[in-house]
């Protein structure tokens, strides 16, 4: 089937720029160094393409990505990065045969991982980031805590997902340093092979970590793509101008099909004015003329 | 099942605000006044609630709603109220026995509706808001040139979106009358016995269409809340407080669950910081223990 076949508005993948994104970040992290996030684009068969590229491990950021990639037969190292107050779901997969560690930084998480069946644990560190995560000098409690539940502590995650987007490179590499000295102290108390950390935006950069989370590269964003990072946009929705007035043109794809939680899209060969939900106005570079999809009205 | 039993993050109708929200419409455009939008909730149990409550047509906004609305046996008189270039699968839908009706405001929509065996349409007027719609002086050769194509022009349509969101309501109705006077202008070089307007927050406000497209009434949203309407908030979305740290906890619910076009959710509790991707990080207005769902930390 050709793009020009497709009912739209329609999400298409360039084939073309992800095999380039998951090649470059293969030879950057090869192996096991790269954990990959699935979170970003939670499908199955592009982490099949990740697989391709070396990748043995992922991280997830919920129940049913876990239970997504262990049964697409993808179970061998799963991390699921997040805390969970019911792990019930989780030791189902366990049982199944896949191996999940999942992260806690509470005696409720700690507590619901060994209730619930699951036996890794890593011990998830607020490094920065007001979110998820155990203060640095509370890891070893933690860590016994687990210990004491039965519990195997793989060692310590915590993501620097306030330093990832900065748009300064010299500014990420300054600020993510005295992240990862909070996420090494709390390793020297609780050991394990795992000190799991890093995004896209550090994926180069995070050098005290064994292992980089890294998810956005595979598809890229908008927000990413400010970053001069050596990752090509490989996602787009393809919509059709289905009006034309004097000033703007209208495409049929608006809130509905688009995530909005950077703004408004970026629209190729045009300006944006608004979306609607199912709209784009948007005043078109060029003339546009009704039924048109590439060039003139192909919003991303 | 009760609603502590549910897995979150959860989408959740309040059933008994739902049914006033239908009643209080219902009420005030009882039978055809009131041409319910479907585009809201996408949902064909809802539609059934409406349906219960009078409505016999609606109004939708993609293709594959009105595919959805006639397979489940709601198809008396389905209102396409957006253009359209591949008319194909609405012709279908018609060869099917239900009766659809769409919008054009081109000689490419109308063209595509008569290729793609509709047989009814109504002609799309711009009353203002910059998306789609013929100028009103454009109807009468539009509605001609519909005619000589073997299309039925039920009458015209024209939807005061640049308006329904005005707060005040003094500001709104003076904005609704010129609006209107256009689509009158329009309907009089048309003909046809429909004047298809009007949203929720002009339900009771414009008195020139005869049949009035609201559909954010039944569920409501965190924008129409602040116009005073006789509606509730009715759709939520159930989290779990999953962290707890010194100032802030976060809830498992994100930027996956929920739709960011408004800006941040309001979180019944607490005050939001951010949302990423499967987190809502806010602060809590009291303590909150990791578990906890309901009071304070129901982000909606």
């Amino acid at each position: 089937m050709r793009t020009s076949q497709l009912q739209t508005p329609a999400l298409v993948v360039d084939a073309k720029v992800l095999e380039e994104n998951l090649a470059a970040m293969a030879a950057a992290l090869p192996g096991p160094r790269l954990r990959p996030h699935i979170k970003a684009h939670k499908c199955t068969s592009l982490a099949r393409r990740q697989v391709a590229h070396g990748a043995s491990r992922f991280t997830l950021a919920t129940i049913r990505e876990v239970e997504g990639m262990a049964a697409a037969g993808m179970g061998e190292d799963l991390l699921l990065a997040n805390e969970v107050v019911d792990a019930s779901r989780l030791g189902k997969v366990v049982a199944g045969g896949a191996r999940v560690t999942v992260a806690v930084d509470s005696e409720a998480t700690i507590e619901a991982a060994a209730r619930g069946g699951v036996r890794e644990v890593v011990i998830d560190i607020n490094v920065g980031l007001p979110r998820c995560g155990a203060a640095p000098n509370d890891a070893g409690r933690l860590a016994d805590l687990a210990r004491s539940h039965g519990l195997e502590v793989r060692g310590v995650m915590g993501y620097e997902g306030h330093v990832v987007g900065v748009e300064d490179r010299a500014s990420r590499i300054a600020q993510v340093e005295p992240c990862m000295e909070l996420l090494l102290s709390a390793h020297a108390q609780t050991g394990g092979e795992l000190i799991s950390a890093g995004g896209t935006g550090t994926y180069d950069i995070n050098t005290w970590a064994n292992e980089i989370q890294a998810g956005s590269y595979a598809l890229m964003d908008s927000a990413y793509a400010k970053l001069g990072l050596p990752f090509g946009q490989a996602l787009h929705v393809l919509a059709t101008v289905i009006s034309v007035s004097d000033g703007w043109a209208v495409a049929d794809c608006g809130l509905k099909s688009l995530g909005m939680d950077h703004g408004n899209p970026t629209v190729l060969g045009g300006s944006i004015w608004f979306c609607s939900d199912e709209h784009i106005t948007f005043a078109p570079d060029a003339k546009v003329s009704v039924g048109d999809r590439d060039g003139g009205a192909r919003p991303c």
